[in-house]
């Protein structure tokens, strides 16, 4: 059933985003490249490449959420195609600010082209995501359409914030974890609330309902990354596609990082090292498992994952996209340790 | 009277860009710094900063055409910030991707905090930008409002598209002067256009006058740009506050360049040089001024600037604002040789 759902819905969602991306003019042909790049469309040469790259995760919710408030999923493909060209915007931002090679098991754009080059195919799918919104005005009221726009902006602006602590967490000697879950809510969980919210506007336009599709979009996104966070350590390298407590040797500040070194001061010395290698990290591993670590994250994961399925509750979604979000849901936590 | 002029806008736009800029929450405080740093209203350390940065000439431009066009210039405040935020954005960007230290005479913001900050500043002035927009929507119908949405999305994606152009110039051999006009357009007009054009429809909601003022704005960036390029030459280094022959030091691609560029196989032999000295720049200076480059350029900038006066003239502007609108344009091309 969830097969289906992409196959019907993923095409379309395709072709907006791909009439958006068409306003690159042709004039700057080096340009369209590195965007049609990053969607996954084309390779580093403008030839057509097949192999999928991003799930889009993130506009699948958004149509969901429409249908399931009542609407036409059709109706919200626009502010699907924003909410996915904002995500992917974001992507090149990060993959420069992290230094990071690949993504999707391709090079970055930045790695392709320069950080000069990616940090402006970034701003140019930063202003395509707002182009893709302007198709939304036709079919909602002005209200409504107002109401989506101040969403939209509001999460741009999260998503910067919750940039900005992350980068600031790596210098940070020791970070709460109210601190980081202000941090996620930033960086990850609030466009996946914009997405359930915009979504649900667009299917019934009452602002109510759709504040519970906020929280659940929210208290959703929050304990995706949570469940991130355990797979970045425990996850299997086999499932994951990783090595095996990557997160570790990256002496990433995750969830489950933060709380040990809350807990343990062998933990913080060992941390306090200049290099990190194959038996520090299986000791740091081994103080977590003695913390309990696991447990105790597993335990926060599922306190948002339970205020999200309430607030979805409350949110009373209707007919076979209510069936097909718990799926998209259960689909996300499924991932194996 | 145009001394009087900033003393009535300019507080009255530095308010409603502070309380834009205020959507940064506190929790995230070595964020906003960045933010106020940028918009030159404190030193890198917080603690307010009274030298004066940019002249802020594009708010100035939008308000008197809403003046011009029969409306109040308070109700284009908000279109005021939002293209001085935007306007902001850009530079941010454009100095990591330059390689440059400094802007008004100050280290730029990745000097201070780093590249990774500053790409994540300049996001967030882009959503800054797009948020200080938002508060126009009261006023106006919602027609006019999501005109003018259109146009700053439009005008998001000239940007990048020009910095591409600019970019990819750098290591292209022939650039014609087409494509040079091309690349301004993107680079510097679109701004200016969308300036005149969303300040007229505020000021009178009509889509046809606005259209003359946009271009209006458009030939006025233009030409602009081109009277930048002389001063890039031969501008006076004690009006500038640059060198002499800074753009040909630096090796821009600017107007006078590539036309000489064109006309001189000494020039072109000269250019390939690895290293540029002293002798180099002027023996580049003596080969553009044997070929009477000063005068074509000027030629250049003579042609945009009475089409962008021509355009204002068919715009009808009307009462003070008019006059000083006159006056904003006239100063803009002041700058001796």
């Amino acid at each position: 059933m969830f097969a289906q759902l992409t196959q019907t819905y993923l095409p379309e969602l395709d072709s907006t985003m791909r009439r958006v991306a068409d306003r690159i003019p042709v004039e700057a042909p080096g340009f369209g490249v590195m965007i049609r790049y990053a969607l996954g469309w084309v390779d580093e040469n403008d030839q057509p490449f097949h192999r999928p790259t991003g799930k889009r995760i993130r506009p699948l919710l958004l149509l969901l959420c429409a249908e399931a408030a009542g609407g036409s999923w059709q109706a919200a493909l626009p502010a699907a195609a924003a909410v996915e060209l904002l995500h992917n915007f974001s992507l090149i931002h990060d993959d420069i600010q992290d230094n990071s090679p690949t993504r999707h098991k391709r090079p970055t754009v930045w790695k392709v082209w320069g950080q000069a080059n990616a940090i402006n195919a970034g701003d140019a799918l930063f202003a395509l995501a707002y182009c893709a919104l302007e198709e939304l005005s036709g079919a909602l009221s002005p209200q409504t359409f107002f109401r989506i726009g101040r969403i939209f902006n509001a999460t741009t602006l999260e998503l910067t914030r919750g940039q900005h602590l992350d980068m600031r967490f790596e210098r940070q000697p020791v970070v709460s974890v109210d601190e980081y879950i202000s941090m996620i809510s930033g960086k990850s969980a609030a466009l996946i609330a914009a997405c359930a919210e915009i979504g649900a506007l667009v299917g019934c336009q009452d602002e109510q309902t759709a504040a519970q599709y906020a929280a659940f979009g929210l208290n959703l996104g929050i304990a995706f990354q949570i469940h991130d966070d355990l797979l970045g350590i425990w996850g299997d390298p086999a499932v994951t596609g990783k090595s095996a407590a990557t997160d570790i040797l990256s002496r990433k500040k995750s969830l489950p990082v933060l709380y040990g070194l809350s807990q343990s001061a062998e933990l913080v010395s060992l941390y306090r090292r200049e290099t990190f290698n194959d038996a520090d990290v299986q000791e740091a591993v081994t103080i977590l498992n003695r913390l309990k670590v696991f447990k105790y994250t597993q335990k926060q994961e599922e306190k948002y994952y339970r205020l999200a399925v309430d607030s979805l509750n409350r949110a009373s979604p209707q007919g076979a996209a209510a069936q097909q979000l718990v799926q998209l849901v259960d689909s996300l936590f499924k991932r194996d340790y």
